[in-house]
């Protein structure tokens, strides 16, 4: 049977680090690409302050608008994480300690070592549901579609995998690439025309320098393979006949 | 005189390429930082969908909210390229030749290269300022305080040094990062009795892992130098007196 809802999330970076410019953000590509592959479009994206009153607004305003939203940044043990106690606040749910958090960080620290800024890391809005870190112990959460985890790059990573049993996605959006030597310009005129018979299929089409010279790839995204295979085809068709050759990326 | 006015801006990162995950997006810690240095602070990003409804709303909101907006992305010759058009939609102005747009194209390309596509680029809001583009010919613009700029990572680069006397910044905003080799919860409460004595300046805590080993840098923000030295003291004494290694990053 064939899944046909679509399924949409946002995205919502917390942390003064990426609005500097200090830090580069990574999270948005990793998490973008993963919930694509499980059927979920990102349709927003959102970088914000650790601002608790921002925190709190941002994440109503999301979480009623689309399927589901995934936070990072702002659940370690310092004054700047403020994440877990402002989602408690936007929910209007209790920040409190969580049993289970609490005897996993128990046990996955050596004796001693168990100290105040790491207890910190078990305090969640009542409701919350663990998802798990295989990295550094300190789990993330959710409540209802809210799914709240680190900044730290290489451990959002490691939890993917636990979290993929708690999210529906629809069906899954495929995408195909052709990529061309030859200048945008060169190829907008067809692509307007192929992209009009198709209105429903997502067209792109994106320039780049390789190797010393210039490209563009187009990008043909959809739900639906056959529909990617007509634009494919008509876009072939066009290519053929103004002699553009198709290059590796 | 020392300026005082504290200046903000929104980067506005318009492209399906970013929120499918396919294209990695640098060019808000490439403007964040170059905003910084002249003294805008960039309070918000936002990513949104090649989508006309979605640029004009999310402009119009933005524009009234920010001393600046920053638009990345969808001034180029293809079909997806519509957020000229949209930005005149959300102006109320008309979306027209730009006069001194097609003079430099035209003298940039050769004899019968300046084709449909090309002179699709010249197309702007009939307020439009140009901004001039060193590397590829084709100018960003703004409207008032929206600007305009491609979403190619160089090219927008190469036109920042063009836009700076476009902007007016308030102080710049400075910064200092002291870097230890610790955890974060280990300094967590000294950490935050500095940030609770000194509300005005904005302290961070960002773990790393360099080189095999893990370490905390610590972020101190502030228009004014006195209160980050004021800040640098008082966590040298508590690293001092916990016996904290500072580290080179």
């Amino acid at each position: 049977m064939k899944k046909n809802i679509k399924v949409n999330a946002a995205i919502l970076i917390i942390g003064n680090e990426i609005l500097s410019g200090r830090t580069q953000d990574t999270n948005t590509s990793t998490l973008a690409s993963w919930l694509n592959s499980i059927g979920v479009k990102v349709n927003e994206v959102r970088v914000i302050p650790d601002d608790e009153k921002i925190i709190i607004n941002t994440v109503n305003l999301l979480r009623n608008n689309y399927n589901y939203v995934f936070t990072t940044g702002g659940i370690g043990p310092t004054h700047d994480d403020i994440t877990a106690e402002s989602i408690s606040k936007a929910f209007g749910l209790n920040y409190e300690m969580h049993k289970e958090a609490f005897k996993i960080l128990k046990e996955y620290y050596k004796p001693g070592e168990f100290n105040e800024g790491r207890q910190k890391m078990t305090m969640m809005p009542s409701k919350a549901n663990l998802i798990l870190n295989p990295t550094s112990g300190a789990p993330g959460f959710n409540v209802e579609n809210v799914f709240c985890l680190p900044g730290v790059p290489s451990i959002l990573k490691s939890m993917l995998g636990g979290l993929k049993n708690k999210i529906i996605g629809g069906e899954p959006i495929k995408s195909f690439t052709i990529s061309l030597r030859t200048v945008e310009s060169e190829i907008a005129n067809s692509l307007t025309k192929v992209q009009d018979d198709n209105n429903d299929v997502e067209i792109g089409s994106y320039p780049f320098f390789h190797a010393g010279k210039l490209g563009v790839s187009i990008v043909i995204r959809s739900e639906d393979q056959t529909k990617i295979d007509k634009c494919h085809s008509e876009i072939r068709k066009f290519i053929t006949k103004k002699n553009i050759e198709i290059v590796e990326r």
